[in-house]
């Protein structure tokens, strides 16, 4: 046999844990949680100023929330939110981390003085227990696109238990965002699948000659694959703001303190864009979120932060967009108007990844309806 | 969050499943079966010439070990060798395979017109039943360095299970084998370790500068995680048979029909190699396997077929082999002495992963007996 490496193919899939209903723990572990044990990931996480200047900034920008308060940390990692809400003036914070992580977050906050305000608990949120309920859950939960990794399910399972009826979300809301995009990455790919397929058809005829079997009837599957892998998956990228041809729409707004998983496990909205750009093609959609750090009504934020992962110039982030591929590119023209109606599932296989389906009617500036358009994706 | 794809990061550590005493089917089969649901890899693997025709001319030239016998294929993936098998006249071929690609299995079998002779099942090797026992277990169970993947276990129970006290295995020989090498990846993976940790410390200076978090007790940490990831796994590599400066020496010699798994499960040896080449460096070693088809004392092979993954310039392998940096490289010279202690056991985290340990003392020409070296590596 001689599979490659784990980290070189792995990640084509992931194995049936039996879907979003039952999660095995270990299973889910292995494809996930193992990611955030490693310091190196740590750090690139940390490395990234515009996520780090906007929970810094919400922090001590509005120490009213945490002066002489209790806070929850979930999913501290190298326990940075946890030693800010500290500084901050925090009486107690509870730094919840599922990895080994925790005992590099413990080291962190010793060398920080803070051992008699931080205490980092090893465990899944949804095991542990607290002493206490606390009056702020702060937590850095956001996936590629907001939601892929299904990791707000555990803050709001923080929330439900450990959140006084008074207590503070951070961040408080998040919003999702799609628009319409050019890009070059469409036919990149669809270059990479069409080489890939050349490559299969010397293979078959090799197979057949050197070895005596007809592999023709794989022919279908194999491109079936191929096309998933290099087509319908979206593809991280870092936008150019100037790629963005239309109005962007949120297709989902998230209350953090009162969301509940119903609310998130699918997301389903009609939206219209109209193209803001002369003469140009549509290659696709982009995906992003923000996130906004208000407090609540009664106990607001003195200073509104927003983290956003829009394309941007001098502001991207790690988290970068989701590039969704049209092939082959539409031509659209300013004025036009897209009709999109989005929906987004768990996939089946792994509840951390999900399953996103794009329909597309388009209105030309001139009246003309063209054929609508339906694509799903897989987001990985 | 904002995890990299599970096809980026993943690889670079399995969870904890227990322990190769206690493995959790679902995360094993999340670790390593899914990479073989993939016609892609398939592909990688039936486009490797050198496994192809070993595997073939085994078959094709000893047709009397098939001609009217019973066949167990031990993860038959697409089903390549249980349909030769039934070409060169099996009676009956059982296509054991624990993935989806059973499935493809089936449609390729059905569109060479031996549904009649290949049965194909979907299920793990050690959960099947058979109707009967077989005359002829086949298998390509090879891993990375003979061992990696621990598939040889199941190819054990298959056969503890199935095999008839008269049959043959397939291949019936397997060795592993280290050289001393020359290699310049020992250089590059340094200044890779070198860069990621200057990285670090403009990272920590940052951290502390605009965050006001001192990191520097993670450090030592960070320097162990990049060590293990740069210098202490061992990497693939298609080395040039000159870079082998002295002789290869045999650490592991199995009888695929006698071996048990406390056999295997670790692998100890000490071997002895000397310099073949003037004035050069001791970068390190290269650890390769082959295997033979030679049938059984009373039921021998008709022609004996050899696959090798050594060094090879026209014959190089999908596999390759495993090179294990030492650093810094040591002078040697031809006629200089190597004592090398080896062990190999599975990794804690993951059975199908594995610990390797090299001790070595070297005996210049001249006598003068070097500090003698010992290195701890993981293959991943």
């Amino acid at each position: 046999m001689g599979s490659f490496p784990n980290n070189v193919v792995g990640g084509r899939s992931a194995a049936n844990n039996g879907g979003p209903s039952v999660v095995d723990k270990g299973v889910d572990f292995a494809q996930y949680f193992c990611t955030y044990s490693f310091l190196y990931h740590q750090k690139e996480m940390l490395s990234d100023r515009v996520r780090m200047d906007a929970y810094f900034n919400s922090i001590f920008q509005n120490k009213h929330h945490f002066n002489g308060r209790t806070v929850l940390d979930v999913g501290t990692g190298s326990g940075i939110l946890a030693i800010w809400s500290a500084q901050a003036g925090a009486r107690k914070v509870y730094a919840v981390e599922a990895t080994k992580m925790a005992e590099h977050a413990r080291l962190l906050v010793k060398a920080n003085n803070l051992e008699g305000v931080v205490e980092v608990i090893e465990g899944s949120i949804e095991d542990i227990t607290l002493p206490e309920k606390v009056d702020v859950i702060i937590s850095e939960w956001m996936g590629y696109f907001l939601l892929r990794e299904s990791m707000f399910d555990s803050v709001i399972c923080a929330r439900d238990r450990w959140l006084k009826p008074t207590g503070v979300m951070y961040p408080s809301h998040a919003r999702m965002w799609i628009a319409p995009i050019r890009s070059a990455l469409g036919d990149q790919k669809m270059s990479d699948y069409e080489l890939s397929m050349e490559d299969w058809y010397g293979f078959m005829d090799d197979t057949k000659t050197y070895y005596g079997v007809d592999m023709s009837v794989l022919t279908k599957p194999f491109s079936e694959e191929q096309r998933k892998y290099y087509l319908k998956t979206s593809l991280w990228n870092n936008l150019h703001p100037n790629q963005v041809i239309g109005s962007a729409a949120i297709v989902k707004d998230i209350d953090c303190l009162t969301a509940t998983v119903e609310d998130i496990v699918e997301v389903k909205a009609s939206v219209s864009s109209s193209i803001t750009v002369e003469n140009t093609w549509l290659c696709g959609y982009g995906g992003w979120f923000d996130v906004h750090f208000r407090g609540r009504n009664e106990d607001p934020a003195q200073q509104e932060i927003e983290l956003t992962t829009a394309p941007s110039m001098e502001n991207s982030t790690h988290w970068g967009q989701q590039v969704f591929i049209l092939h082959p590119p539409i031509r659209a023209n300013e004025g036009d108007n897209l009709n999109v109606s989005f929906s987004m599932n768990r996939s089946k296989e792994n509840h951390r990844l999900m399953e996103v389906e794009f329909g597309c009617e388009i209105t030309q500036y001139s009246g003309k309806l063209l054929p609508s358009l339906r694509n799903k994706f897989f987001i990985e």
